[in-house]
């Protein structure tokens, strides 16, 4: 006989994509004895999880599954989030108080709309993503070493803090905590300003008489491939983190600007002085980056 | 018995570094019955290259390696190319006449400085590299599917032409003809310019007090792997192709500058329109920029 204390613990992905498809897939590939249930608004990707075997089952009814699930896990993009958390958290705080969690890469925006408050919501943040998009596309390897950043606020319950960090350590990530603007400014620099650099770069190729992206190699691979990213969700990102964006912007801008300078002086112990630091940067960092080596790396 | 004519022909490499060590390994990894031999200023990267099987036999004499060449590679950075260059061809010209090629990125300054003109030297450009450097990180694959590059000049031998396309088929890659200028613009635009933006990129991320490259992801792992790149080939090429990185960086900046404006009004439609356009025309070139698919791409 199973009493409901011996019951597995119900995780509800509330939209079904890319990076909560891979969380639901890493959490069935792990050992954790969770039932992964899911809502959307749409049957199709729904039922592309169920058939991929990352969920177990999928409803339409949103307060039906919220009601069911003792962690909550919001899997949708920043505007989407923000637009869809006040219903969850009012909805769970009637009811059995689940943990709530977020994957929205802007935490400001996501913190405003986390109303009613609610102490049982965690923000959350797992720096890791595709180019490519949709359940289709989930890959269960998506957070092996990466990094997931939680963003609770004055009042978050430390137990709820703790179930969300046991979620993501399941999936192979590490977590680490920072305040809510630190997060929005460090991740503007880290990544979102790198999408506006291959935006622009792409653009500039784009529009180059000499069709130079037929000249392409590794670089130019790396260095655009995240333009290859969905137009949607990165032009929410722009709108929402705005300030912390133009500030990186600039703040390329003026290094892009000096390296231009000492390109048109000439200046080359000054250029190899710069490019030098820039390799033991990038190196000091190719832990982090890199946190599994490319032969081993999941193809997404 | 065994006449002249029936030798194996002997490929000299000038200097062996990644892309040389590289090319090298390709070819002995092929059918083709080549002797491979090499010459450099010192014998250290000499000795790991033969150790790593990639040449036959090396020499510090560079009157000899050129007297028993049928076809030589000069296997050096853009300025040491062009300092060794008019050394090689008036020795060449004395000599059996081998097909002469190079590999630097930089075609202007390599034409301007191979005198005296020999109608047996073909100027070359493999599109492809790494981060790292030296023999030891060569890496036979490099080339499968890469775009090399010829820029041959008025009365340059059409011989002379199918013998270098047929050194670069052999490993693995596809030839095609640029005009210099062409190239130089092209590949400013393809190459350079892309690592003078990861360098700025760099360069932004290193002075930032939040340490944003503690929380990169993918993206950044992409955006910042060349900034790793050899700081002083990577100062001569900007100091070399100044003028078309110049330009095709003052290009760049129109599309941030045009980006920046489109993220401060807040113009969501034009932003999603802009970063639309960026992953159709990345997706177009998508062959071209991953000719091998990344599980079988080998780790350079």
């Amino acid at each position: 006989m199973t009493s409901s204390v011996d019951q597995d613990p119900v995780v509800a992905f509330l939209g079904l994509g890319l990076i909560s498809g891979s969380l639901a897939g890493a959490l069935k590939a792990s050992n954790w004895g969770a039932e992964i249930i899911a809502w959307g608004p749409r049957a199709p990707s729904l039922e592309r999880g169920q058939a991929l075997g990352v969920i177990d089952r999928f409803s339409l009814d949103l307060a039906q599954v919220i009601d069911q699930a003792d962690l909550i896990v919001i899997g949708a993009p920043p505007v989407a989030t923000a637009k869809l958390l006040p219903e969850v958290l009012a909805h769970a705080a009637q009811g059995k108080q689940p943990v709530v969690t977020d994957m929205s890469s802007i935490k400001g925006s996501i913190v405003d709309a986390a109303h009613p408050f609610y102490p049982r919501f965690v923000p959350g943040h797992p720096i890791a993503g595709s180019e490519h998009s949709g359940v289709q596309a989930a890959n269960s390897g998506l957070f092996q070493g990466r990094e997931v950043v939680l963003t609770p606020v004055e009042g978050t319950e430390p137990t709820a803090i703790a179930a969300v960090e046991a979620l993501w350590v399941t999936a192979g990530a590490r977590v680490t905590q920072m305040s809510v603007a630190d997060h929005d400014a460090a991740l503007a620099a880290s990544s979102h300003v790198p999408h506006m650099v291959a935006y622009a770069l792409t653009a500039m190729l784009s529009s180059h008489p000499l069709h130079p992206m037929k000249h392409g190699g590794g670089a130019l691979r790396d260095m655009t491939r995240i333009a290859g990213s969905d137009p949607v969700m990165w032009r929410d990102i722009a709108l929402t983190n705005r300030d912390a964006i133009l500030s990186a912007m600039d703040a390329v801008s003026i290094e892009h600007d000096r390296l231009r300078a000492l390109i048109a002086e000439g200046d080359g112990p000054a250029l190899e002085a710069l490019f030098s630091d820039c390799r033991g940067v990038r190196r000091e960092h190719d832990a982090i980056l890199n946190p599994i080596p490319k032969n081993e790396e999941p193809s997404a």
